[in-house]
């Protein structure tokens, strides 16, 4: 045989695997042909100066792959049928040609995304970014994660890397996720309610699919959540705005509506997005009143209120009713960190088949290794210590900020929704247009996001969203301070 | 102070723990009152016979987490206001309240998902499972896997755990799947029509959302496969069943009805589904002249078709046309595991905005964990090692399966689409209906499926899907064995 081996012994390649690659490298250039027989390991083995187990080895790979072939009697051979071969079609060109194809007709759905209208608030990369929503993912405990992850990666191989075999979710995380909620929210569910899903925006996708018709109305908090929003809008809901003032959703003004016209009614009592006000007992049991009666639905979107400073949390609508229907969504985004998606969806006995079954028509299931390292999490402890410490994490940073504004603009700062979660709203009596402030904030270094965007009708210009969760007490300060120069 | 303290030096947990275990315990259960003051370490550690560090080390954790507070002066004293009690709701009865809610009105998307037809042929448990589109999840390199996640786990920890920045999914995955299919599949694309999704599931709900509005027709294979077929119904699309013959859909068949009556065509042309017999060139080209001329959009679901046995692979559709409308769909659910939900779409550069953003609206983005772990196996090469691995291991399982089928049965079977993928297709010489045949295998432990459930029309009765790539040979030889007995 003509072969030419060289292996190196300062390689930092083991032997058996350089041998490996260069058997393969001959194979696939054609220096050793489809059949052609190899010298025995005894044989390569003496001739290179090495161990006959090292090319045993590199043998048995390559036989494994489908390189080589071990034939009874007459020794080893290459392949006739060669796996790259298989693997690889004819080259193409390296750039793409030019496409001569029409778009396609859109439907109404693909036409109401295809805009350039953001679907969040621009987020330009800034040193000091009052960003709502955005934990402090520093904090997370990571290394407590991947120690979880690590434990199931051992586990039962096929039953972790299978499809699921349960469409709502791990059952084990969602008992887990229904005593969690019983506790801390007061929410009323056993596990059969529960709904594993990708995060919250998941949620509003589905209910949306299944509760509303093209032409239907969706009563929405004005100012609002935008995801939710564009998703309803999407699906060709109208869009009923109900204004918020300091007790929260105007519960007066949508009972004022012609009855049965609102089939739905999205809203955040625990901490309204954006202005952070808390739906007080009395306008709860007054929504869900309502509610009964119309025939509504109520979509309760609970996203940050583990986190609240100072007072007892008022319970979740979903538990202050057993007539009306809410549909409770929750999420990990905030809690844990948004990159994980996962959050989940508490709904009615009633309608437990047919989520689950939306939910498999729309991507099937959410990674189990993610949902088993998360059931671990909640159930030695972990969350509730993580949200022990960034309660008060985010409690300093909170008083911090509070603080700031008060001592740089005293009077003419009134502050809205800091007791609960992750972000304050502030008025500022100043004279500049909001997208103005917005962009000397952001040449000075520092992102603010006017609330105009939040709003449907009726947006003012002096409401602007500050999220301390995910910033330092001394960016904090700092910000405040060039905040303040712009504002003088 | 009344305080007892009891530690254990033989305790599994570390003393700094159980001190604080040991604390927290007597401040909940007020013990240790709201604004108590507690001993100095130095008081404690001497009184304990522990050092001061671990009582410093207790203190300020139960102060990280809002139990204590270190008061300049005064020393260490309880929080007058506890993280447990805002983390807590009054106490709700264990068990739900029986619901008394009227169920909702569901749209007709609800309707049409609220039944008791299957989603996916039931999969009882049985010892030998010759069920489709189950890989060998045994031989996934599970360790490498592992290893890369781990990896990741300690990069950049912002920026692995907040929202992705880029709607489409991860820059260097998009850029590792275009050159993967380039290569394997002659798909021709750049990384900018690459949008990462949650399996391939996901990208039919997205398409069927995009591009079919209520009452247009979509052309599909009968038989095909349900989880598209479903999604389309849902959608409100007619579906118009094309026949699939011994060389995949028949193209004359799609060509004779009313010129642009079919707005979108889903097709499995590398392994049908599923027949598993390949759509050759001659035909492709057909599909794609009248998809031009009639202006409808194909979908090309490329499912499993990285594992070839007998022949070099024809282009993807994708790749031999600049005129239609190709969305070419792949995954890694049959390469790497199901349970990871990565998939990825490939659409024309004019509909990359639309696509980008409806999935945003659906469930903002893939977990960016797995997007990192996955980048890494394609581009070290572990993809392509697997696959040439698997596809040995399935080669040889799959001749195993053929030769039983060969020796048990001779004539009175016949072998459809055996030289691609994952699951081969058998039409038997049986009087017995099929169902009867499925009920009789699994009385005898082997669990087959009747093909009868993937057709809209015509459903034979002979018909049968057998896959092969998760089971053992021996398995395989003992299944076929035992199916022989119920057959004979």
């Amino acid at each position: 045989m003509d072969l030419v081996i060289s292996l190196e012994s300062n390689n930092v390649l083991p032997l058996h695997r350089q041998l490996y690659e260069e058997l393969r490298r001959a194979i696939l250039s054609a220096r050793l042909r489809p059949g052609e027989r190899l010298p025995s390991t005894r044989a390569l083995a003496s001739s290179l100066g090495i161990s006959r187990a090292t090319v045993t080895q590199s043998y048995e790979q390559l036989i494994s792959e489908g390189y080589l072939q071990g034939v009874v009697g007459s020794g080893t051979k290459v392949c006739v049928q060669l796996p790259d071969e298989l693997l690889r079609t004819a080259p193409v060109k390296a750039a793409a040609a030019p496409q001569q194809q029409r778009k396609p007709q859109l439907t109404r759905y693909g036409q109401s995304l295809d805009d350039s209208v953001p679907l969040e608030p621009p987020e330009p990369e800034l040193p000091i970014n009052f960003k709502s929503g955005r934990p402090a993912l520093e904090e997370f405990p990571l290394t407590q994660w991947r120690r979880l992850l690590l434990r199931h990666c051992r586990s039962d191989q096929a039953a972790l890397l299978d499809y699921a075999t349960n469409l709502r979710g791990l059952p084990e995380l969602r008992h887990a996720i229904a005593e969690h909620v019983a506790r801390s929210r007061a929410v009323r569910c056993t596990a059969e309610q529960v709904i594993i899903i990708n995060g919250s925006q998941q949620a509003i996708d589905l209910i949306t699919k299944l509760l509303i018709e093209r032409g239907d109305t969706v009563a929405v908090e004005n100012p609002g959540y935008l995801g939710a929003r564009r998703a309803f809008l999407a699906q060709g809901a109208k869009l009923q705005p109900i204004p918020v003032d300091e007790n929260g959703i105007v519960v007066e003004r949508l009972a004022a509506l012609p009855p049965q016209l609102v089939k739905l009614v999205y809203v955040t009592p625990s901490h309204q997005f954006p202005t952070g006000v808390v739906l007080p007992l009395a306008r709860r049991l007054e929504l869900l009143q309502w509610a009964e009666t119309n025939g509504a639905v109520i979509i309760e979107d609970d996203y940050d209120s583990e986190f609240r400073y100072d007072s007892r949390p008022i319970p979740a609508l979903q538990g202050l009713t057993e007539n009306a229907n809410v549909l409770y969504v929750g999420t990990f985004s905030k809690v844990l960190f948004p990159s994980l998606r996962i959050g989940y969806l508490v709904v009615p006995t009633s309608l437990t088949h047919v989520f689950a079954r939306a939910r498999w028509i729309a991507d099937r299931q959410t990674p189990t290794l993610e949902q088993l390292a998360l059931t671990d999490f909640i159930r030695e402890g972990h969350l509730d210590r993580h949200l022990r410490r960034m309660r008060t994490l985010y409690d300093k940073r909170r008083q911090v900020l509070v603080r700031a504004l008060r001592h740089h603009f005293g009077e003419r700062v009134s502050i809205l929704g800091e007791n609960t979660g992750m972000h304050l709203m502030v008025r500022w009596q100043t004279k500049l247009p909001a997208e103005e402030l917005v962009r000397r904030a952001a040449e000075a270094g520092v992102g603010i996001v006017s609330a105009a965007l939040y709003y449907l009708e009726r947006a003012p210009q002096d409401e602007f969203v500050l999220g301390y969760a995910g910033l330092s007490e001394r960016r904090i300060q700092e910000g405040v301070r060039r905040l303040a120069k712009i504002l003088s």
